[in-house]
């Protein structure tokens, strides 16, 4: 069983081939275009999205009208506004691709029956859970300590691949920078690099 | 069993009696003075924490040395630095208690012995790391669309009692004002209820 998925999850717990394969009938897979949006704030959000091969990201917009994007997941990640599928409310965030991305969805009531009959996915999802919460409170944490080039830094050097893939624009949101001071840092960095080689 | 501890767990997940006499007997009961440090950031975090009486905030130091409090624990709320606590390292965030605290309390070896006796607890602490995230984000999303009146009126509203317990200057931290603004934002709130009434 080499689904990525089911890779992911056993990582974390135990799984048998039967419960493997009916985690994957639980799910449907998608393909979804380059800046497609799979939730809009302000809309409910029926799935749970586990990103197999791209990316997404979440965002909100600012009272001067802007996108903010708060989360990114790429490949191995899950994302969705966990508060508007648990309860069957209002999306508070959009949820967008960042370029062309497959999915695995799932709905909260069929999410709920898989729970019962494959119970170990109860501390996957609470390990899930909980890294997602301890990244978060961090994100906030080094927003509020570190210089905007330590955090580029520390971002670039923990996601390499990954910020090559994400436009500047959502880039310099996230790490709470203008487009302007983003774009002039990446000039430094690629002169400073050029020097040292 | 009406322990603070087992009433809220039974909102979530159903325990036998003997269950819930095994979970009490894995939690430390410890009262904390008004002020004392439960955890400081740089230092090993040992234990998980669960308000039974008062409450806890969870800060660090920005660029500038002042604290910054990031997140609140009031009656029956958890509160850890997870990261630190579930992997062994060193804690990113402080812990205080804000005024004369009752704590349930649990050292991670145990709580995963007692996962593993207690395995709904899987789902109850699933759920409650799942609400902390999204709280989290929607903290953010909140301090950058609302008014900071706005922001005030919301968790005013949402936590009234709480609300007259906090220091001023750690409730401004929390809501990112300065103490200044806060305090001239009461005098205006309390001056609107004397003319309401």
């Amino acid at each position: 069983m080499d689904h990525p998925l089911i890779c992911h999850i056993i990582k974390n717990v135990t799984l048998s081939v039967e419960e493997s394969e009916k985690i994957l009938n639980y799910f449907n897979y998608h393909e979804y275009n380059k800046k497609e949006h799979l939730v809009r704030e302000g809309q409910p959000c029926e799935q749970l999205y586990f990103v197999v091969q791209g990316s997404l990201r979440m965002y909100f917009i600012d009272e001067k009208g802007m996108e903010q994007t708060i989360q990114f997941a790429i490949e191995n990640w899950w994302m969705t506004d966990l508060m508007a599928f648990q309860r069957g409310g209002l999306s508070e965030f959009s949820i967008q691709t960042i370029e062309k991305t497959q999915i695995m969805q799932i709905q909260q009531e069929k999410l709920e029956k898989l729970l019962v009959e494959v119970p170990q996915l109860e501390r996957y999802f609470k390990n899930i859970h909980q890294r997602a919460y301890a990244a978060s409170l961090l994100r906030v944490k080094y927003l509020f300590t570190m210089s905007k080039e330590t955090f580029y830094d520390y971002f670039s050097g923990k996601y390499p691949e990954f910020i090559q893939r994400i436009p500047q624009k959502i880039l310099a949101s996230f790490l709470g920078f203008t487009p302007e001071y983003l774009s002039e840092l990446r000039r430094k960095k690629h002169k400073e690099r050029v020097k040292t080689i």
